[in-house]
């Protein structure tokens, strides 16, 4: 069990790193480590091994079992903890406009092709009609929360109207949306034919019932709780543990009343995270360990389950996508139309609130566990989910003409990172730190290092570029490059580049931009003057010895450890 | 499974907390949440409702075991983590010396005991009598690291040469322990009578080459990997994934080869916690959520499993006990005056590492899994390991003639915080606090207030007590009261205490302590300039409305959260 807990989270981390360093969602690389380790391939190519490692019955299977329960549970905590109702609710009439629109919508085309196409959809034959169409329209009208935050931040539109108009009503879209999924799964487990007008009305009441009962009642007493706790219990475990506990009780709650437990944990979630008690550090602890250790556990092995080259259907694919895509993109543009927002925004809140993400993947399994789906469908919704997820961000890129913002450590290269400059001089780092960045160029882009290391020099003797803490960012914008190139020069002698505070310069940083891009490079220059404002972090870097540790403590933006000392004597 | 999660999990904190507060271990607390749910209390009372909740087979008890196993491996990557290295090797020479007086007397103390009179000592009949007379020897012999550094904290002793010192020698004991330990366990695995010299010299060798390998190239690797996890992965999560990783891999490497996880695990931590690339804060978020979390449901699983009650022997629990203090802290003390340490200050050595700690409990707990002792001498050894933990402190306290290093906000009580002060002078604001200080009294203790006031009075014209950012300290110290008083009183209008700033003051701090402690006065005063220079934190100390919410300030050392908002349009 230890060995297949560990290699499940080993590839999925190695995966999901990959791809974001693509730009892709991780969980599709974390999914796409499932699948290698799963039946899809190491089933297929060293079965034995596959039956070793993963063994489909018996202890440790229950117990692996067991613990992606409770993974699922506490990435339901952490989407719960996402939810700020107090953005809902200050936007609350726009975003019930452009929420009831972008259900509506998909809901109602989802629900008509599962009704009257069962079969072409791919529902589970003994599924219950009824049941299959309503989480077919639930399905193709969800949102996810947590992408489409991510999208927003990358194109740094998050705190701008549109960005939290999107924000609300994906909030608005997670909550109705859960709490139907919370009545159509109560009905799955009915099983089939039981279904009737009681059993829906029963579950929904229910499940209204406890999201009201956690948004009053409950939400109240977390709010007075977590003062007590906060006083009362060790700094931060206490806490930690009571938001752990919580949203096991509440997951058990909902699980008793024939609702699924992830609805319980969620709707813990939000009501924990709606509390301004909460602290920031908090919030980012819990989300820190869920998402890097129990979330990927989760989506692998989801990946690790289905074999997704068997049953994958091209024609449901295309179909399922094209339908999601339409309706949600369409129902939300309407809606924000409506709801008075000029037309390219209203078109970016509608392309933003099609990404479906991971949520769109745990109710996909919720449905394929109970029989409502059959895998061509599930196959087909996960391959919808992780599209629709990459897509957002350059379509909205594509509407506002916006590109993503630019940081200053990606556009470095180990190349061009020289931790031992010989130079005495300005003009001799500088010409260093121009032939590395030359070395790095394609042959279609490169340049006369001495033309642009006269170029540089020009701007330097215009003012000097010096910055506080013993750094230079000497800079140019040139004709014919594409991208920009940040090369790291360190003199641990110093040079005299001028600077205001009269220190010599250790640390230099070669910005080199397009030309006609004049606000990037001001970003890049801004950002490497932020980085480098915290002195013990400019003195670190001068101390590093190898690329990779740079970006290493651009990453962690904290030094190494110091090792501990005596101080004193005991009786001194 | 999720209610049986709920239920422990909240148990094991909350008894925990109580057990923080009495000033006692929390993993006294967390056992005894376990015996409380477990068979010793629950079982006897509610027999069917424990029997629905932790079910002794089936799928959940599976489950529960599994998340168990998971605990205890991330426990001990905990325990390894805080295993300084560099700290043994500066010492290396006189922390030998203690190590070897301090494993050798208690191991062959009990080794003896085990062999002569197994019997007598609660050895199970089946068990081999070399392995279970090696077992107790190991048994008397191991030091608890974190509880030991935790006490030396408490007094203000740890960075002292005596204190560094004690932790040398503990991680010597730990990691000289565990590899014996690991042997040990490892010939358990082989079962009764099948123990031969070669059996013993196979797993030794194993065990030491493991460790070895762990030093060596697992240590170099882990410091290579450490920078480039930093670079190329996202910041905290790829990391505390690696750990876990590395962890469980290591765990189920040294399981292949016969000897337990857990060694694994400790050695994949110390290895860890041994490069100096690894970050602090990761330190810290994989130490909290272990300990909040896991290490608390672990606990209790063990108060869960065994019936304290029945399995009691007051006999084998005083002898047990009083073994493991005579040699304990003989071969400590010994050793220390070997290596040239004053005898006082040797004795505090001897009886700082007479701490057993959650250590103990854990070998105890894997021998009774392997048949080798009986549960009578398990409950003795689980008494032993929290009775050391809970004497070493006040033993050394006692020693030293040294008190507890003391926070005002030990000193403050609920009806002594006055949000809403009436006053609108100084002496008016001081008569208010004295006057609240005065209504927390014993009888024995009442003061005249009218007194005391004067004296704070007198004090405060000598020379203002105004601090920065709106705080005043006005104190006096009084004969008559043998413990210190800290009152809280809020005036938002603000007060003119004649501050250094200029500013009105709005927070003020009575704090009156016993006449003959100077040296506890000033202690008290500058806990609380130090606590409020920072800003934030006292202007949220002014906004507090109850006296939870300030002591929950205090112990997050954080205010609440702000909302998020809408900063700019998506085109401005």
């Amino acid at each position: 069990m230890l060995l297949a807990l560990a290699t499940l989270l080993a590839f999925a981390r190695a995966f999901g790193e990959v791809a974001r360093k693509l730009g892709l969602p991780a969980v599709l690389g974390e999914i796409i480590a499932g699948l290698v380790l799963g039946r899809t391939v190491l089933g297929n190519v060293f079965p034995e091994f596959h039956g070793f490692l993963f063994p489909a019955e018996g202890p440790n299977a229950i117990a692996l079992h067991g613990m992606t329960i409770f993974s699922v549970i506490l990435f339901l905590l952490v989407a719960g903890l996402e939810v700020d109702v107090s953005t809902l609710i200050r936007l609350r009439r726009s975003a019930a406009i452009i929420g009831v629109t972008s259900i509506c919508l998909p809901f109602a085309v989802g629900a008509s092709l599962g009704w009257f196409t069962p079969a072409l959809m791919g529902g589970s034959p003994g599924a219950d009609p009824l049941v299959f169409s309503l989480f077919l329209g639930v399905a193709l009208s969800i949102a996810a929360l947590p992408v489409i935050a991510k999208t927003l931040m990358d194109l740094n539109l998050y705190r701008t109207d549109v960005g939290m108009m999107v924000i609300a009503t994906a909030i608005f879209l997670d909550l109705v949306g859960w709490v139907i999924f919370a009545v159509v799964l109560g009905l799955m487990g009915h099983g089939a034919g039981a279904t009737t007008a009681t059993a829906i009305v029963a579950t929904a009441v229910l499940a209204v019932a406890f999201a009201a009962f956690m948004f009053t009642i409950g939400r109240w007493a977390i709010d007075k709780a977590l003062p007590w706790v906060h006083a009362h219990s060790a700094w931060p475990g206490g806490i930690l543990a009571f938001a752990v506990v919580v949203a096991l009780f509440s997951a058990a709650a909902t699980e008793a009343i024939g609702i699924h437990a992830i609805f319980g944990a969620f709707l813990a979630g939000v009501a924990l995270g709606d509390s301004p008690h909460l602290r920031e550090r908090t919030r980012r602890t819990i989300e820190q360990f869920v998402g890097s250790i129990f979330a990927p556990l989760f989506f692998a092995s989801i990946g690790l389950r289905v074999d997704f080259v068997q049953h994958f259907d091209l024609v449901l694919v295309m179909i399922v996508l094209a339908v999601a895509c339409l309706s949600q993109t369409v129902g939300g543009t309407l809606g924000a139309t409506l709801a008075g927002f000029p037309r390219r925004h209203a078109l970016v809140i509608g392309l933003a609130l099609n990404a479906r993400g991971a949520m769109e993947i745990v109710l996909a399994l919720l449905a394929l566990q109970y029989g409502v789906i059959s895998e061509r469908l599930f196959v087909a919704l996960v391959v919808m989910a992780l599209v629709t997820s990459i897509i957002a961000g350059p379509a909205i890129q594509r509407v506002l003409g916006r590109r993503r913002s630019i940081r200053f450590k990606d556009c470095l290269s180990a190349r061009a990172f020289v931790p031992d400059l010989k130079a005495d001089t300005p003009a001799e780092a500088i010409g260093e730190l121009v032939a590395a960045i030359a070395s790095t160029l394609k042959a279609e882009e490169r340049f006369d290092p001495e033309v642009v290391t006269a170029a540089v020099l020009e701007r330097e003797a215009a003012m000097s570029t010096a910055l506080d803490h013993s750094i230079a960012v000497p800079n140019a914008r040139l004709e014919g490059i594409t991208v920009s190139h940040v090369a790291v020069g360190v003199v641990r002698a110093g040079i005299d580049f001028n600077a205001r505070d009269g220190q010599p310069t250790r640390l230099i940083f070669l910005v080199l931009t397009p030309k006609q891009e004049v606000e990037l490079q001001l970003e890049l220059l801004a950002d490497i003057a932020r980085t480098f404002h915290d002195r013990t972090l400019a003195q670190a870097a001068i101390r590093c010895p190898t690329f990779t540790e740079f970006v290493a403590l651009l990453n962690t933006g904290a030094p190494p450890d110091p090792g501990t000392s005596v101080r004193r004597t005991v009786d001194g």
